[in-house]
């Protein structure tokens, strides 16, 4: 791309791409925030200017996902990846057990680390059909242990592209869901929710903050033996999501996608633009006889959509000629291979209809 | 302040000032950086570009602070509060006991989490002198227990202004630091510690990422029972610092950081400029009658000047005035009061003359 000053759409499946007109409000104060002479990084977190930014951020994120009163919200430390021990750190006393969906890559290093600290029952979630396309295993063919702490799924799997199509209705015990990568794209029933979590850097902003959203009520019951504090819910809520230093700069930023998602039109806005991105998209892979989609119908993600071609040899060129074109990142995870488009709320549909342009005149090309 | 578009001098204890030609390069490339058509904070971590940031941010730290092969740079998630549970979660199996020295707020924080996880053999490394100053308590009255694991101690105690001004002699073992408000600021002997942590969010960069710095040998020697994958110092090391997705943008801030440093001459330079700047203030206050400052001379720290005005109630006018000078975050942390500047790397000459300058002209107000 040289040195050309564009934004290109980016199709990164995480860090990803943040929507342009937050950047530019970002640029417009980092060296003077709200006329206070300073970035918001540099910004005492116990000054009243900071509070202010937290206080709002954690409001609109309520609006947008319609959070009970009952549930507390924390902006914490980390990736997703620490939350897959703070969970059952938090969750299991010795010798307990939690069930935990096993779909791919993520949920397979969730239930390694949890297993450090408890015992896990493990239902396969994902499974290849006779067409050789991945897709859920149905409920009703699910076993699961009833006396199970909790049930633990990954509701989007960001490497292969399979999404749950509805919350799961068998258990009968606490739901706690990794929505990394689908939060905020869709509207979400909190109460059916025992905790949910989401490292920040697909829908919410940079990496090294994730967004806890947890039923109060259960912290009585949270084990707390040899549980680093910053790792005990209970005790990042009591502090406001402030024990320590937060990710300031964080936290603000995530503050600047809620406002520009809340002018958008808020989530079910967002949800229905989602939709509409991915059936373009997987219509599209659908009718080619170019490429195609590794995934079912009926389970597929409206997320990140995985792609490939029927004839493997040409990705290399493929990458190379889309990146010419602004078109970035949209290589498959290596463990999966092929192409993937990650295609969460910063994406807009003139993104979209770039790519699908693309892959057309790719094919032509090739003819 | 009002709308004035300029930056202010900016005092706080951290989050802390940025110099602002490292703001200015980050703005100009929020939105397009090295032409790649999105910003860092929208970079796939995996990506070879992503690894080119890492590695020089990484070798230029080196360069600064002359770390030996033989010691292990890791960029890590979350603030110094992680470390306080991390340290004793990776070098004490069950029973073992460590030496840590209390001064102020963060080494009784970071003793309080320890002891969660060993046996504390606790030695008083602060105190108020026959004059009411504090004054560090001389070496050779130490008494410590030489079968401890490690020595903790916080080199520079940010909320009072108390300063190691030599390491440690006394111990024989294991030296392990906090020095999160002043690592960067003068030459440190790496070789004499066994691990160095600092937050990152006073001389590094935005709060969200710690450094940590190890000597590669002790691996063998640490714990993992029950402690999480991403405590786990040997893991995250063997992951070159991303077992996870890392707080990225966090750390294309601090290499930024680095090259300014390294840019102004590096540590031997700064640590001429921080001297400088400290006795400056010192001095000013120390010919005083109307300022003084509560720690006794020997024991002052040159990143935290803590300052009290004889007659205390004059302290919110004078917030109030230094702010209406472009000249804030002068007060002091809510458990010592006063007055208090951080004058860290970023802190300019000019900046500690224009402070000194408007006390003078504050209390002239006041006869």
């Amino acid at each position: 791309m040289g040195l050309d000053m564009t934004r290109a759409f980016n199709f990164s499946a995480g860090p990803a791409a943040i929507p342009t007109e937050v950047l530019e409000r970002a640029q417009k104060e980092l060296l003077n925030w709200n006329g206070y002479g300073c970035s918001v990084m540099e910004l005492g977190h116990r000054t009243p200017d900071f509070q202010t930014i937290l206080d709002k951020t954690e409001d609109d994120l309520r609006k947008l996902l319609n959070i009970p009163k009952n549930y507390k919200v924390l902006f914490m430390h980390g990736s997703a990846s620490h939350q897959f021990a703070m969970v059952p750190m938090n969750f299991l006393a010795p010798g307990e057990t939690a069930n935990y969906l096993e779909m791919d890559h993520w949920s397979k290093m969730c239930i390694k680390e949890a297993s450090r600290f408890g015992d896990m029952h493990i239902q396969q979630g994902i499974r290849t059909n006779s067409d050789g396309l991945l897709e859920l295993v149905p409920e009703n063919e699910w076993s699961l242990d009833e006396k199970g702490k909790y049930l633990h799924f990954t509701s989007n799997e960001t490497i292969v592209g399979v999404q749950f199509q509805d919350d799961p209705q068998s258990f009968s015990g606490k739901l706690v869901s990794d929505m990394c990568s689908d939060i905020l794209s869709r509207p979400i029933d909190i109460e059916k929710y025992a905790l949910i979590y989401a490292g920040a850097q697909k829908n919410i902003g940079p990496s090294g903050m994730t967004v806890v959203i947890v039923r109060e009520d259960l912290f009585e019951s949270f084990q707390t033996e040899r549980v680093p504090s910053l790792f005990q819910y209970p005790h990042v809520s009591s502090k406001g999501s402030m024990p320590n230093t937060p990710p300031s700069f964080g936290i603000y930023f995530a503050g600047l996608v809620f406002e520009w998602l809340l002018e958008q039109g808020g989530i079910e806005e967002m949800y229905q633009r989602n939709l509409k991105k991915a059936h373009m998209l997987y219509d599209y892979v659908d009718q080619s006889n170019f490429y195609h989609s590794p995934v079912a119908k009926g389970s597929r993600s409206f997320m990140n959509v995985a792609i490939q071609m029927k004839d493997r040899k040409h990705e290399e060129r493929f990458l190379h000629e889309a990146r010419e074109n602004h078109l970035i990142a949209l290589k498959g995870h290596k463990t999966f291979g092929g192409l993937r488009a990650s295609i969460y709320n910063a994406m807009s549909i003139e993104g979209v209809e770039t790519l699908i342009r693309f892959m057309d005149q790719f094919e032509q090309r090739l003819k």
